[in-house]
């Protein structure tokens, strides 16, 4: 790497704290716009590409932009479609958010679709036979029997064109103009954004009709894998360091560890979005399953690569929140292991090392609802035949509810268990973290309703988990789950420091993805159900 | 070039005449499936890739194949997909015409929209209240309101989905599948093979289905201009030698010549369809724009190219009958144009030098059908009263008639001006293209009908002639015609000898595409004009 390079990467570190970092599961409820990207169309306007660049920037009103996007939907000649959606692009850019709700508002109402027109096809739809399955086969032709047959299916082929919003025109032309593709990603996290707050129904559809697009346009088959190294230029390496939200990149020497020896990290590339990963994996080749992350930032000089036996998924970073929901990861992970299966045969082992983002939230809301019934309850216990009882169930086994109270003797942490256990994990300082006799009663406490977190929590039907699901649906089973493996002040606040392993076993990927697919089913190890 | 690169591509010439030359307009009826796909897929199977390769591969019957293609539409793990995917496609090439015809008719048929689904969605849909225009809006919101308008959008998005068929899947598959783009162009090509012959409404509605998806897949963005050079692999130039159709190459020194000084080549191609391009187009850089296809072929040497001012095209040809009105030369041309003059900033007129491949199978028809009518009215002039009169025009003008029949003076060619015509056009030796006596006649009569058919004979509101509709899309505009400009037997037997030149001014490309787009409007110089 070159000192001019180097000094970029420098400063690209000074910004990191800048912008918004993103993980592939937790997005912030304000996604402002990229600000690089912002940048980039300010200079763009002032080199005087686009119509108007005699705006400035901030002084463009909503009602010109309004429209711009107008002009980008209804133009006809490709030089102007060209220029409106440059155009339309930049003045996006420059409106605020509730310009951007207005706007977005607009075109899913104003946009969309034409219901007259479909009311009318579907009426005659109704009033049409459908063809019998035998037209044209070996029977004898009848050409009247062809003709209504033609009707038909024009008429079906008309509704089904006339059931497309018009704003689809929109998206279709930004897929295929410069940027654009990186902008449908912006705008769709902005509706997310928006959705958080506001419950518009036009608005949820354009946002699911975006999403199937671009899920459409990002197929697996459309993206690149690459291997990043420390060969790469800077300009991508900086996106590594400020997109990295799994175990932040601390500084120079870091980056090159993750990128050197007994390392790995493979990105997926769109060919319209070029110089940074939509998602990107970083992999540590190790002599067993780590059980904790700091043997794997911290292994220092890592093992030689000749003596790995396993490849560590320990962090997967997605870059795009506009693209939340989209499974880019599943193919990455199969095509990663096929990858260094290939150029290590000696690495038979594939594990993650995973965090649990939602482990405290769903215990800690837990513990709220359920210390209120047992409140209500004075003997204490959870077993109960109060009124309450239909909703509350046993959140802690017996031993563990006496091993909390006599946790509370020297201090009045809480009037039962639960109380207690919640006030212990709430406290802002997590002192529990470091108290040498606290630790071991929790321990037990955490683990087991961990694993009944990982394995039998539930929403529709799927892993309550974000990482989880993400892993169950790519195929991966839940291996082990491990104590104090994040001491850091989000792995102790986010999961009171449990990590766990999913496993990847290359010929159960399917069978497990599918059955997690098609009923639900967590697949795990013994290990863990013992722990249940 | 190496050695065996030459050898390969001698073998390639070799072979060339054996394999079906395919030209953008022109099509053979049958379009067998391309033999060294077959090959390539029989290479395959004995390769064992597959899980049928124990089937023989002419003796893999019907049913097997149409279960594959049942179990590549609704398999659902990824594995099992792309097993069935590639062995779908081995099956298919295994099949006859007649077998593949009965295929695709089942896959319209049994994969189609599911119709009782569609109806009852449609029931739901017409029971439900349109949303109003400001749910979401500044209004105070009304949760009713927007579960209701929920509702609706769930409805409406399902039955867009329910009107697709379940075919789409196949074709989607095959999309994403390695050498599947390729192959839906061929089931494509077997498709429109089918049906010039047959008239079978589902398997047109699947035409159209896939012709649409094609489209949308090889958008002009997913497509790379890459110019063709003598350096490019042996492999590419051999598919050079083999698509040119428009005017076949003869030897190595030809091809070496339409790569080489004062030419240029360039062609489309596709990231999944590598090595071959979809469509190419060759360029010669000239002082003036060529009147005949002679001085472009035989201009040897060519001018130094910096006394070029004009850039002749001079032969488009498509690779793929499959993707037959699929228009992938527009872009093609605009960019083509680009490209040249940001190199050449002295060439600044871009035209072609067109064949009319239309022309004389129109005129003969014409002839056929009007000296008829003739021929019931015994006056021998095209001016009469009698009955038939309704559907008689004016072929010949009068003077055109009289200087005919001054030609049938010494053999009886027949009984009127357009009998004459006829026979003389027809005869299969084409004796007047090289009489001293008949071609001075002849050329004001064929050029003046010549400039009415390529100016006032439509289809639809669109030019009639294939290559004129092409370029007239694209935005070019008729300059004028050239006597004997091509005196090959083709050029003979298709246009009398004449050819073409349209022209493209950048300024007024997207004008007069636009214009002949929405009304049919040819711009035609006042040259052409005036032969009328």
């Amino acid at each position: 790497m070159s000192k001019k390079n180097l000094a970029i990467l420098m400063r690209a570190r000074m910004r990191s704290t800048n912008p918004t970092k993103l993980s592939l599961f937790q997005f912030p409820k304000e996604i402002p716009s990229n600000p690089q990207e912002n940048d980039h169309i300010v200079r763009n306007s002032n080199q005087g590409i686009g119509t108007s660049s005699d705006f400035g920037n901030t002084g463009r009103s909503y009602d010109v932009v309004r429209e711009t996007m107008h002009s980008a939907i209804s133009a006809s000649k490709t030089g102007v479609i060209d220029i409106t959606l440059t155009d339309f692009q930049e003045g996006y850019f420059s409106l605020s958010l509730e310009d951007r709700e207005k706007l977005l508002l607009a075109l899913a109402k104003e946009y969309d679709v034409n219901r007259e027109q479909v009311r009318e096809l579907v009426k005659q739809y109704l009033g049409l036979e459908t063809p019998s399955s035998d037209d044209g086969g070996q029977q004898v032709h009848s050409p009247k029997k062809e003709a209504l047959s033609s009707v038909f299916y024009r008429i079906e082929w008309n509704l089904r064109h006339a059931l497309k919003p018009t704003y689809e025109t929109l998206f279709e032309r930004l897929n295929t103009h410069p940027g654009g593709l990186r902008f449908l990603s912006i705008l769709r996290a902005d509706l997310l954004s928006i959705l958080t707050k506001e419950n518009s129904p036009s608005l949820r559809t354009l946002e699911s009709y975006l999403k199937e697009k671009l899920g459409m346009w990002l197929s697996p088959a459309t993206l690149e894998l690459h291997q990043i190294t420390w060969d790469d230029p800077a300009s991508l390496l900086e996106k590594i360091v400020a997109y990295e939200a799994v175990h932040p990149i601390s500084n120079l020497l870091d980056l090159k560890r993750r990128l050197g020896i007994g390392r790995r990290c493979f990105g997926y590339f769109h060919p319209s979005i070029p110089g940074e990963p939509l998602i990107f994996i970083e992999v540590a080749l190790m002599e067993t399953v780590a059980q904790t992350i700091q043997e794997v930032l911290w292994d220092n000089p890592p093992i030689p690569e000749n003596q790995a036996t396993s490849a560590l998924f320990y962090s997967i970073s997605s870059t795009q929140p506009g693209l939340a929901g989209i499974n880019l990861g599943k193919f990455l992970i199969k095509r990663v292991i096929t990858l260094v299966k290939k150029d290590m045969p000696h690495v038979s082992t594939f594990a993650t090392l995973s965090p649990i983002p939602g482990f405290m939230k769903w215990l800690l809301s837990k513990l709220s609802s359920q210390s209120r019934f047992a409140g209500d309850d004075h003997s204490g216990s959870t077993q109960s035949n109060s009124p309450s009882s239909t909703f509350s169930e046993r959140v802690l086994l017996p031993d563990e509810e006496q091993a909390l109270m006599s946790l509370s003797d020297d201090s009045s942490f809480g009037s039962n268990g639960m109380e207690v256990l919640m006030n212990l994990l709430s406290a802002k300082n997590s002192n529990w973290a470091t108290s040498p006799r606290m630790l071991p009663v929790l321990e037990p406490i955490l683990m087991r309703l961990c694993a009944r977190y990982l394995l039998q929590e539930k929403k529709r039907g799927k892993a309550l988990d974000s990482v989880a699901n993400f892993h169950l649906q790519n195929g991966a089973m839940v291996e082990r789950i491990n104590w104090m493996a994040d001491r850091s002040e989000k792995g102790i606040h986010q999961s009171g420091g449990i990590m766990v392993n999913y496993v990847y076993r290359l010929e159960n990927i399917e069978d497990y993805a599918q059955s997690y697919f098609g009923s639900g089913k967590i697949h795990a190890s013994p290990g863990i159900h013992s722990r249940l």
